[in-house]
């Protein structure tokens, strides 16, 4: 009976590491949560694999912290996106981070698309990371022994001066973390790779270089996500003081019905009010994505239709905005406040 | 000297041919233009290999025609955004036909980097067409010797449900264009490809099924470029009518000193003179793309800065467009105007 109760431990055990594995999901709360006051792990889904810079944003918006009285957070890799707000939809991550913009490439805009496909999912947070891409290396080869040096495109193309004057080969590869740990197990001394901090403890690398990127106005802007219902549920505090670089944000989708034409007055609803509008993006509006309408002077005329994105100074209780999203709510063919939240730079 | 003559000829011949393969440079103005009143073919270079839906919309925005007293336009691949702007910048084509936006997949912000990048490049034209995905296959081949499909990821992702019906085998392929002519050019019978009607031709394929997609909103709008100070020095018009169906637009690229917060003050610059401001997009000021600036009630915080993008309704040259932009110049870091043309839906 011993032996059935340590065979049974062993396998919940090893279901717990399998569910936790790359793509997998995550391991139910922790039996021994007693330690920590009984309060389970919060559980952060990212997505990409380990050692890319978004489980560094993970890790940074949620630390680990004996004042949080928990266990340490559980960081799970979501190799898609979407698996990333499958998690959060099927109840197996408490939060998700997801990139949202780079300041010298632009924005990701799958991630807006995934909002607003999934009604539940709402931002509950924002982070901006200075990027920092480091030049990576088995940590006993020489210096001299490199003949390459390969990343993603992306990476790459941010570090362009600084490879050319290295004189090396450059290769792009499909995904910098992924080579950083063939690298690492592979033992492979004439090849660094340009990665993150992150990813050099992981693979257990030498950082040759930090800040290898050629511009300094590199950050990166995640999300952080939640399912709408459990916002007050669970209790989440990550690590980042609500200090004087946070600012309260509210995003909103709406579309019109008369499309781009009536975009600058939505725009007014909200500046007439003093509610300051800081974005304006727009996506297609995949329900449907073109209108064929008639004009007074010029015939049949096919427009593109999209649903606009709005980032608004201010939190949606704020009476301003409150007064203006009800506004807008009748000048619109749908709206939706995607979430109300805090910026944090860290 | 005869012989030596006819060798000229034959290296010219060829040098011309050569010149005018995938990712060449085009060949210079034909000697025997004199049946077309002595004009030399206008040269369009378009982003895509041959049997792309770029060459398609290349093709309908310039097609042979005797009312042009021209000989037939040449059409020049180039298999990198980026070549197409250099064709243009050389002198090597008149005109460039670039992807600019997708209604069910969103714009392809690229071009907009680059038009920033290329000062003397600018919009001349936009064309919107309808996205027509055929289902093509080997001609000879019974369509039950079908077990696959192969396309792009984005054609089979505009084309899942049709796809899920045939029972086939689907392949993702980093070209589809490509895909066609290896189907065509191995006779593989039982690969199907998702592609153009213009792959089918150029290739010999057989179009088993038109509009394969599952959307019916599925359109393309492409950018006709040209250089700036060559627009009124080369007489290309265009076989698209300035019917009831075009529509003038300017488009202009602006920085702001006070970023996103100036931007509502920038559209009502435009907008309180009566110019209907139809599209709002920004792109990252790559020259600085983030500024640390002080908050007086915040500190330091950092903020991504853009280059924004308007689209306004009537031409640079309109009283009121004029007036507008003369206004935007002086609250703008810089502003140009990257195009005023007229938009055709073919």
């Amino acid at each position: 009976m011993a032996s059935k109760l340590g065979l049974e431990i062993t396998i919940a055990d090893l279901e717990r590491l399998f569910r936790w594995a790359p793509g997998g999901h995550p391991p139910p709360p922790a039996a021994d949560a007693a330690d920590h006051g009984g309060r389970p792990p919060v559980r952060v889904a990212y997505q990409g694999g380990r050692g890319s810079y978004c489980q560094e944003a993970a890790a940074k918006a949620f630390p680990p912290s004996s004042s949080w009285q928990r266990p340490p957070p559980l960081i799970i890799p979501c190799s898609e996106m979407e698996e990333a707000f499958a998690a959060l939809e099927d109840g197996a991550a408490d939060r998700a981070v997801v990139p949202a913009e780079n300041s010298v490439d632009g924005p990701v805009p799958r991630n807006l698309d995934l909002l607003l496909r999934h009604p539940h999912i709402c931002i509950v947070g924002e982070l901006v990371l200075p990027v920092n891409h480091c030049l990576l290396s088995l940590p006993q080869a020489p210096r001299s022994a490199l003949r390459r040096v390969v990343s993603h495109p992306q990476a790459i193309s941010h570090c362009r001066d600084r490879l050319r004057a290295l004189h090396l080969r450059v290769e792009e590869v499909a995904s910098a973390n992924d080579a950083a740990r063939f690298v690492a197990e592979n033992r492979i001394a004439d090849t660094a790779v340009i990665g993150s901090q992150i990813a050099a403890r992981e693979f257990g690398l030498r950082v040759l270089e930090n800040n290898f990127q050629d511009l300094a106005g590199n950050f990166n802007r995640f999300f952080q996500l939640g399912l709408a219902g459990s916002i007050g549920a669970v209790v989440v505090e990550p690590n980042l003081d609500d200090n004087d670089n946070n600012k309260h944000k509210t995003t909103v989708a709406f579309s019109l019905e008369r499309g781009v034409s009536d975009l600058f007055r939505a725009m007014w609803i909200f500046e007439s009010r003093g509610v300051r509008v800081t974005r304006v993006d727009h996506r297609p509006n995949r329900s449907n994505p073109v209108r064929v309408e008639e004009r007074e002077e010029a015939g049949e005329f096919a427009r593109f239709d999209y649903v606009f994105v709005l980032d608004l100074d201010g939190t949606a209780s704020d009476t301003n905005v409150e007064a203006a999203l009800a506004r807008l709510k009748e000048i619109a063919g749908f709206a939706r406040v995607l979430g109300s939240y805090t910026c944090s730079l860290a």
